[in-house]
């Protein structure tokens, strides 16, 4: 389904080690219009800074945010504490970002998903979205360069990445591939691109993350959410089990491996599905199960707990902890 | 000295009428650290709408920019009023930027185009001045749309752009191409970039000028700047005569052609360079030299005043009015 046509044959010098997708509802506050939940963007900020460079010490962190703050005129002092030491090796991590309560009511609002340039509200639309989640993107990485990260947003539209009928046709990733290997944290976000048979449609987040990881082959993928991960009903609902771990086979079917559901004449997909009600949960696992299905592990937790720490160190790659609360899903042969 | 290894074979189907720059001096408040000058952006504006889309009634734009205000938790109400009539055929107009009170500290206290990120300072140098170029970018896109011009920010960085000894190497500019032809105006800026030989760089938004040109062969191409044009001595001093015509002859060499200096002896790189303490100057009529060296006439004038209009509308072109002030640079066979 998917075309690469001017995908870069170079693999990174550097083996990407993770993609992260830090999801909207995580990171804003849902239902209210462009607004940063700035105390879990901090905390989720500072556990990438654990994951990059281990053993760092959060008081002596030199950050990468030189712009003046709100309500100051001047730069941070700090600028002028930056040894001469080569910079710390750093693991390869790539973060893309949903777009929570940015960007969400202009791209509804005007039908970009649907495509259609030539109609004023589409464009304008267009126009609108780009604006709102391409300042969501500014504030993450000046969050991440805050906690010293060396972040650097990148948006698709501007990468050149484009669909056809909503399928990626175009995602030249040369420029992600020399950001990495310069050193830097790739930034990228679900954005409003050019389609060649719609003209413009919405690219999500989640897509990006699949065809990155195609591409790139990272050690695990990690879906940070506002829930602990996928459960077998509304885990608003009494007796809500959260299931623990998926396997994916080769013919990109997929099983619950644990817990044991009670009731296993039930298919899983009915039950994911069934407390979908933002759209969110089904298109997730099977992005995810996509992902598996190359080998490469895919943990889901909830952003900013214990969890996600543990996630995003790489030790669930091993044996997974019975006392960690997430959704893993693995190839199973 | 350039060379374009991934530059677009194709053409885009709509010619390109004009490249503008917005001088960093013109938008912002120059020594006030990120403070943008809102009066005069605005005003700037206000201008490439009556330019790119004629006849438009000021009290009839329907912005672009759907983005809560300060202060305000909705998004505008206007969004409603969009019709369903076909968008209005649009001049083909890039715009690109300069820093001005953006991105200067961060790249001169890290010294990003010199080169070396494996030195802490410089790479963080290089994220802080992505950031703050990015944002002063960001605001000028809104400004844009808020006019109802359909602007789309693109970051050179973002688009692949790097250079070689801080000279352009790759500057694949299919994605801008693209842009133009679904409607949208391109606003890019100057930005930090990788280097194949120095690690990174500064590229200047003047570099970016002379390659789109090169590329794209605009009608014509306007410097906006705080000054009405270049003077035969510093601005401020008594009887400084204002340059309104220079003629480049096929071997990059210019002249002036209007008003005839007295002292003529006297070569202009001289008088020129003389007043140049920002180092802007030369730079902007070497650039200019070499753009209209490929037959594109350069104007360059004060933003937001009458003169500007005259330049953006492009009925310099024929004859330049007496009463127009500002400097044209334009080929002599």
């Amino acid at each position: 389904m998917e075309q690469n046509k001017a995908s870069a044959p170079v693999p990174p010098t550097k083996r990407v080690r993770c993609i992260v997708k830090l999801g909207g509802a995580a990171i804003t506050c849902k239902n209210k219009l462009e607004t940063i939940d700035e105390e879990n963007l901090k905390e989720v900020s500072s556990q990438l800074r654990q994951a990059l460079i281990p053993n760092t010490d959060s008081a002596k962190v030199l950050g990468m945010d030189w712009s003046k703050r709100p309500g100051q005129s001047e730069p941070p002092s700090f600028v002028d504490e930056f040894s001469d030491q080569p910079v710390a090796d750093s693991e390869s991590f790539i973060v893309v970002h949903g777009a929570g309560s940015f960007g969400h009511f202009q791209a509804s609002k005007s039908g970009v998903h649907k495509g259609g340039l030539s109609r004023p509200l589409v464009q304008a639309g267009f126009v609108a979205t780009r604006i709102s989640v391409t300042s969501l993107n500014l504030e993450i990485v000046r969050a991440l360069a805050r906690e010293g990260i060396p972040s650097i947003g990148m948006s698709p539209f501007s990468c050149g990445w484009s669909t056809c009928q909503r399928n990626m046709t175009e995602a030249d990733i040369s420029i992600v591939i020399k950001a990495i290997d310069a050193g830097f944290i790739p930034v990228l976000h679900g954005d409003a691109v050019l389609d060649t048979l719609q003209e413009c449609t919405i690219l999500s987040g989640d897509v990006i993350i699949r065809h990155l990881a195609a591409e790139l082959k990272p050690e695990f993928v990690v879906f940070l959410t506002d829930v602990l991960g996928v459960y077998d009903r509304p885990p608003v609902e009494p007796g809500a089990v959260l299931i623990q771990e998926i396997a994916v086979r080769e013919d990109g079917s997929w099983s619950v491996v644990k817990p044991r559901l009670e009731d296993t004449s039930k298919p899983v997909e009915f039950t994911v599905a069934a407390h979908d009600t933002t759209g969110g949960m089904v298109t997730k696992i099977t992005e995810a199960a996509m992902i598996a299905k190359l080998g490469i592990d895919v943990y889901i937790t909830k952003a900013g707990t214990d969890h996600s720490v543990k996630a995003l160190s790489g030790i669930l790659k091993g044996s997974i902890p019975d006392d960690w609360l997430g959704t893993a899903i693995r190839y199973m042969s």
